[in-house]
């Protein structure tokens, strides 16, 4: 780093006091900042039929209604659950499901929707998750006229923040994610020196904005943190059918 | 302050180490947070005919196609744009509009059109701005094959931090913006403690990610900093007759 | 807010292409902020016998060595803790204290000793906590040489996050915690829109940055969350006879 | 990272209905943290004499009163700056000096004196600086009576972020910066997804709060950004003869 650069820098930095005493006409144009070009993207459109948009150019698709090329078992092997009506479809009891790739920092959009038949309740109802690097859950889960604990219900980062509200559809009806997230960053010791933040809509709702995720996700007592790199996305299965579509991931 | 709720509070934090000397059985509710629970929003659909949702039922519409209640010129007296064809139209020379209303902390949605027919170039195509609390300039403008700085293209905090892509359709296509922004918070010197931060999808695509906003929105010079409180948003002239329709923002 | 300023601003705002067009000679000086001019505080001097500084000019100083004037019982009445050796002491069973002022955002300088006989272990040494608002505990620990869990050692927000390193001085010696702090913002609703964040130098080394608070500190199940206002600065009574000392705030 | 760690993450994350339907019971210790355990660092002992901490045990010392091993010209070659009273001396006209270390994220400890012959005003009086990653500058100035511009002042993010208060002391005097900084994070197309952020502490009293810092230091419009990797800390020679001592760094 010791290059022609910060060198340059460096000469421009230390005698700025001469062009004090003798000041520079300036034009309008000096305040403007050319570099970087932000890199060109094509946008998805808005559409009733995804619930949403349709993937951007730059986006990954990781769902399209097709197949499960993209996805595998958590447990290994290939990815045991179902496809039908253009839907990914848990297979409870298989395991969860997560992406072949891996993820550091991403926009995600995905759709899910909740069994329409209403069978248990709380917790029971409608359960699954989008775990972020396969690690921080995005709570799924049937919360229309369904009472759970707040920090529980869909579009909690489960059992740390509650959503700023309920904007859940009903089960049956697609619902839609759009999520901003970047990863931790950890030191040499292990520990997390920034956290992930997450900004999250639901159905076009803001539920959370740039929440900090303690740790990963467990079921009882505190988050804990184990360093890591990049991981993928993982769906949950939580005994649920849970359906899910046109899922796409966009790195930041 | 010193109520009850911080004598209960106080009791149970001075003497935890009773329950640590007689471990209390817990079960799994014992990590659960019922409290606040999450309002009830009822969410829009995404719909190919308004580039995106439709008004959640907390939403404030601040115009849906007909007329300019909600709006007044910055210059003072009534909003002198036009309305046609279910959107406004900017009456350039007219100078800014902004809404009656003024706000905080909000979720904005808000579509624009530049002109189909394209004229000028750089900063004189399509240009206009959103500007949070009537200070902080969201740029408009038609950045389809048109390089100008990047800090004053389309999506950029103007003058200040660039969109992280160019998520830009063609002039004459509608665009939409949703935005997440808290507003920010002033000490008793007047200095700005909390800067505003600004998250932003143009079409669908992550732009602004957590942004901290450094002052109000000026041609030349630094960004600079006045306290204030709540305030409208503002919609500029620029010169060109751009398109605004579906402007809802939801209170946070 | 709809007034001269907002209406100057928009004049400014709405044409800026006329300076584009007719660029405007600028010096230097155009990209200087003049206002508002920094207030003046006489800092502190660095000192042995303070472990740090001694108040700066516009401190509220809770405990200069003297009384505890500042301070009252947690549980209602007066402060029924110990003045000895320029340093409060706290009084087993009498239950925490808090100062009769309420703060939102600050800087906070406390030092704070462990008996110098080490008894117990773990939790049971040395055991204390100051608590921000009343309601969020900066952990007061005996952690040299004595291993606990990591989010409850000295410096961890308790329960909730560990410190990044572990700069504990020996029992009986004078330590010292310097913190930034500032206040959660909750919505209508009760959300807590923004967390409180906060930073901490321990000894002069920092050991949390910038960290996202939860909620409030409970010994068992997740942080919950109680909207609330300014709030005082407590002092936890664990059963150990801890020491604090120059103890000082600045309101942000 | 389809390891073993993620399997059994998995397996516990499909599963945990089954620990709902059988309540296992928990102690209070379900709630700890164990993992990872902060690394232990013997901290620095406040010091009239060092106008602070004397560095912790895992602090890197940059310089310590004696000779400049540790920096090196930024125009090329050895630093030729002067040591005198266990200090560094600026060499007016030599241009700036920076260390042979880079650095990432850290923590900063460093003391300055500004000339106690006042000459000059404004900008010309006492000028330095202290560059993070020999990038993004923090002003030293001698701001003591001495009315500049406020986002020049000592303390301030040059050009960007005045400081909060204005805690300068006398000419002669020396004067400390306590400074926590993480470095920014760019993405694959050169942009700055997450901003460098500083907090600061000028002679013990808080001026700059996790301040995101914008771009380099520009004399004349608005900061740019270029990606890039770690950085020296670097002094910059503005002219005026300013003292350096006691500076080390920490990494986080």
């Amino acid at each position: 780093m010791k290059n022609v650069f910060f060198s340059i820098l460096a000469l421009v930095a230390a005698f700025p006091a001469q062009a004090q005493l003798q000041p520079k006409k300036m034009t309008p144009e000096s305040s403007e900042v050319w570099s970087p070009e932000p890199r060109l993207v094509t946008p998805g459109a808005a559409s009733a039929a995804v619930s949403g948009f349709t993937p951007p150019s730059d986006a990954i698709v990781l769902f399209d209604g097709r197949n499960l090329d993209e996805w595998e078992s958590v447990q290994g092997g290939a990815a045991g659950w179902n496809v039908a009506d253009n839907a990914i479809i848990t297979a409870p009891g298989k395991g969860g499901i997560q992406t072949k790739r891996d993820f550091g920092d991403f926009q995600l959009h995905i759709e899910w929707r909740s069994p329409a038949e209403v069978k248990g309740n709380s917790q029971g109802r409608g359960n699954s998750g989008v775990f972020m690097q396969g690690l921080y859950e995005l709570q799924v889960l049937d919360s229309y006229n369904n009472r759970t604990y707040s920090n529980g219900q869909a579009g909690s980062i489960y059992k740390q923040t509650m959503p700023l509200v309920n904007a859940a559809k009903k089960p049956g009806e697609w619902q839609t994610y759009d999520v901003a997230y970047t990863a931790p960053r950890f030191n040499k010791d292990g520990m997390m020196l920034i956290p992930p933040y997450i900004t999250v809509f639901h159905n076009g709702v803001l539920i959370q904005n740039h929440t900090a995720i303690q740790g990963h996700t467990d079921y009882i007592g505190r988050p804990t943190v184990k360093p890591h790199g990049r991981g993928p996305l993982m769906l949950q299965d939580h005994g649920n059918t849970t359906g899910f579509r046109n899922v796409w991931i966009r790195e930041l």
